[in-house]
């Protein structure tokens, strides 16, 4: 810890709140059409800041989208090169500039600007849209490489940089040019870095080695040519509403046991050693009840909580399109209704096997019904689960560069949720790790988001030390 | 069919339409805020038009109300005397001059402003919103007067008028005038007609003596403290759409039978005789089919299909609000949702009771679920059916005005749908009669909504000659 460069980012603490701060100005929300340009000033901003420190950056078009009926410019992946040195290892860094919505009319907020970064000395917060999700960890990146050129320390590894502008809102174009760039600009790649998720609590820091896929479905009901007024048609009419409630009730009980047969079949079979890891991690019931905000959770067990994110696939319900959702009352008989469910997949589901089993479930029950309605089963978009081995080389440098910076070992952990893009990097790069900045309580996605300044300082410290402990494991 | 003022309606059916046009050219859409300037001036217009001829009009304001946040001056009620001679039987008249939401961009309209009255000679319809929503029929009641007054013919009755600006957004305010009006400016009423419902059909005019009464529920399950993502939290927390689904599912089959315990036995139970007054209605399931645009009935024998609407209960379900219902993916888990649904109720139905067999079935069900979520069951509105006697001196004198004028007798008709004020009219006033004007086809709440010239003229006759038959039959 006494490098020069790990002192530096100590010392200017000020500086490096206040790179964090323009970043967190620019209000880059990719999933509201009339924020676009900002999502592209912002990307610029990430460019030019790169190019600033000596990297040869490209910003790589992706052409046009429609989003909510508007022709829109996709924002352009930001790639980057520092170093270029054939003894040296290469690592690829990932993360975006974008943003989820934020305003201050939001209650969360309480008034305030989410795009005006606060530093909060009380509590050692640094409040602001983006702070953590995911502008601490890119701007994080930057400093590492400013630390560096400031105290004239050589990069021990060569670096190339994927930062996307789209992550919030399906990260559009991203797959396929990682798939397309692998053996071109990616090509040399010896590990890969995504700095995108959290701490499984607010106290010990971690790395995480696994993720779970995802089935999106829709389940279409259609019945007659219009949405009716159910004091003519009630009782005449067949209801697709009525349809659809009974099917989405055979799919998931209270309990959150899935209902649909065979699908837990594939599940990987829980070893003793596996089960000791979750015994092993630092969390407890409460750490689930602070996070939603109740304690209406489906077990009050330690190991039975985190097996259920961590290895264990759930089916949620989240809504009905089509129906009334308005407040108030309306006395519809709506014509046509999609119900919306998802499953999270983890090892060894098959996303073709579960998508045909969840089609045949549907279509048994609905025969069943014997509804004079049509029903059809759509898998939106479906993605594997995502595994590494957190006894390789690159966990364990960056397990190396936590123990230093932070004084303990990391908690291995696997997340509940789906960033398709690792496994696109783990499948066509290199070998994939997600190191995570933030705690558990960031409200990445929530009103207000906060990074604290020790995750954002200590961070960054880590992130630099992972390079170089890299450097010599790899 | 010789008397002046029947012959100066059908000589004058430019100017009628002419001023149907004008009414329907002032878009008072009551459920949108920013048209409520436009349903004031609407009440305006028709306090001009009835001072115009003769009648004594005071314009009795409601006060204010609160809709989607805003805070909205009522539109007043227009109260109309014409005639207080004591040896004339008195006869109460309401309609409504606000109409349903519309806009060219609707596919309906195909473009054309839906508030610019379109005669179609080739069809002989007139297309516009309001035309048959209850513009059609208010004008027809103007027309009647006017006819009278050009050629100086007598009204045989004292006539009261009762027109309100807020049918559409649930007569707020109505209720309680009438109630408190009753023994004031409604005293002495002998009869009250009501013209704001269809035909059975097409071809053949009717009379209504029946309505259905409704109760609309709120199911409320209650779990985390927000909105949670179902990648992080998915089997780890309660989820209350599960529970919601689960619960909707117990409360109606596919059948369209209605699960709830006890409440069909309330059901008045079929005799022979009104067996028969069902099977001789001039109506086939085509009737249905045209009407909801698909062939997905829950029966298609014609009785069935009739008793469904008129003489049974039925169980609709609305939507849920709360959850995802958006276009597109959302991988949420919904916090708080609230499931929608009403029953239409009929002889011999408690309101009272409907509610505790409701809610009693729930609390039952929601146990079975051993859920940690908590569930409120809420009752929205409640309002009896209605149902009069077809053979009292009311309706035999809209029946022979209908055979004069049409050369057929009227159907006897109930409805499915619910309109609360008749039932308070009929509590409070007097005796009181549907006698609709437009047609089964019209398409009231959807686009484009029309009404027959035929209905419209020979409709205004049938109204004007039922005060002749009823100031002799009264």
């Amino acid at each position: 810890m006494d490098a020069p460069w790990l002192k530096w980012i100590t010392d200017h603490e000020t500086e490096l709140v206040g790179k964090l701060a323009e970043a967190v100005a620019i209000p880059s929300i990719s999933g509201d059409a009339k924020f676009r340009p900002e999502v592209h000033r912002m990307m610029k901003w990430v460019a030019d800041e790169l190019e600033s420190l000596s990297a040869s950056v490209e910003m790589r078009p992706l052409g046009e989208h429609t989003m909510n009926g508007a022709k829109l410019e996709l924002p352009p992946i930001v790639l980057a090169t520092v170093g270029t040195d054939p003894r040296k290892k290469t690592i690829l860094l990932y993360a975006h500039a974008d943003v989820q919505p934020a305003s201050s009319k939001d209650s969360g907020w309480s008034g305030e600007d989410p795009f005006e970064l606060r530093h909060d000395k009380a509590t050692g917060r640094l409040y602001g849209r983006g702070s953590t999700d995911d502008k601490g960890p890119l701007v994080g990146w930057l400093n590492v490489l400013k630390a560096h050129a400031e105290t004239k320390t050589e990069l021990p590894v060569n670096l190339k940089f994927c930062i996307e502008g789209m992550e919030e809102s399906g990260s559009e174009g991203l797959d396929e040019l990682v798939e397309k760039e692998a053996k071109k600009y990616f090509a040399g790649t010896d590990a890969v870095c995504i700095s995108d998720n959290y701490w499984l609590n607010t106290t010990k820091p971690a790395l995480t080695y696994g993720l779970r896929g995802i089935a999106y479905f829709f389940l279409h009901i259609n019945g007659p040519g219009s949405d009716l007024h159910s004091g003519l048609f009630g009782a005449m009419a067949s209801e697709p509403m009525v349809d659809v409630v009974a099917l989405m009730s055979k799919l998931v009980d209270s309990s959150g046991k899935i209902l649909v047969p065979g699908l837990l079949d594939q599940v990987a079979k829980l070893t003793p050693e596996e089960r000791k890891r979750y015994e092993d991690l630092d969390f407890s019931a409460n750490d689930i009840y602070d996070a939603i905000g109740s304690k209406t959770t489906l077990s009050d067990d330690k190991v039975t909580l985190l097996m259920a994110r961590m290895r264990n696939p759930s089916l949620s319900l989240h809504g009905i399109e089509g129906a009334f959702a308005e407040p108030g009352s309306k006395t519809v008989i709506p014509c046509k209704v999609t119900g919306k469910f998802s499953i999270r997949l983890v090892p060894d589901m098959q996303p073709e096997k579960v998508v045909s089993l969840v089609r045949d479930h549907l279509e048994t029950e609905f025969a069943k019904l014997n509804s004079k309605n049509t029903m059809s089963v759509e898998c939106g978009h479906a993605a594997k689960a995502w595994v590494a081995d957190p006894t390789d080389a690159n966990f364990t440098a960056a397990a190396k560069a936590i123990k230093t910076v932070w004084g303990v070992d990391p908690q291995l952990t696997r997340e509940g949720g789906s960033i398709p893009v690792t496994l696109t990097f783990a499948d066509n790069v290199a070998p994939t790790m997600l190191l995570p900045m933030g705690r558990s309580d960031d409200g990445a996605h929530s009103a207000p988001e906060k990074l604290d300044i020790s995750n954002y300082i200590k961070g960054t410290q880590v992130l630099g030390l992972y390079l170089h402990e890299a450097a010599k494991l790899l």
